[in-house]
């Protein structure tokens, strides 16, 4: 499908990265199966696999808070990869912009787009 | 150490990204034990976890292209981290700005900043 290897790991998963394409703040990291990136490419949505639920899954297919995507990347050595997407909504299940909300130290430094209670 | 909670993996890795703290630009994707992650708040500096060498290892430590650490950040369930950090040199090995210098398509998208020969 392209020249580009992918490194899966053992259990057939690559992570890859959202990132806002406009803005470049790092959404949230989840994984994909070659199926799910498959479903991606095709639809132009990204869609990935959830490990805990074991199924391929469209982000926003519940809250309706898709990710449209501008550009795939992989990196150097082909077991990562960077979605660069424009985000619905947000990326969080728990209302925010962004998983990536809390400092190391429990700080809040996140933005909260929504409110989950009126999403799920 | 915080309160927040991690969810180390099987292996008891943790996924990081790194990102350039101003430019927002994501740099790559490898992974974290609890002691890189420990050895990296210490000093201030990138450490990740090699699992091919199965070694800690400072992020150019050979190269002299240190991570110096802005902010960590986690994400909602604990099970990814977000180094934002500002790069000495280039990311990646091959002497990209960003391991993420591919699209998917196999098209150069990324910006050369050191010749790898010159480095290694």
């Amino acid at each position: 499908m392209t020249d580009v290897t992918f490194a899966f790991d053992d259990n057939e998963y690559l992570p890859a990265v959202a990132q806002d394409a406009e803005s470049g703040e790092v959404l949230m990291l989840a994984y994909v199966t070659e199926a799910a990136l498959e479903k991606t490419r095709e639809t132009g949505y990204a869609h990935y696999y959830s490990r805990s639920r074991d199924e391929l899954w469209k982000k926003g297919g519940t809250s309706g808070h898709t990710q449209e995507i501008e550009e795939i990347r992989v990196d150097c050595d082909g077991d990562a990869l960077l979605y660069r997407i424009d985000q619905s909504g947000g990326a969080c299940h728990t209302g925010y912009e962004s998983c990536f909300y809390r400092t190391l130290d429990g700080e809040d430094v996140g933005e909260k787009v929504f409110d989950p209670d009126d999403v799920y």
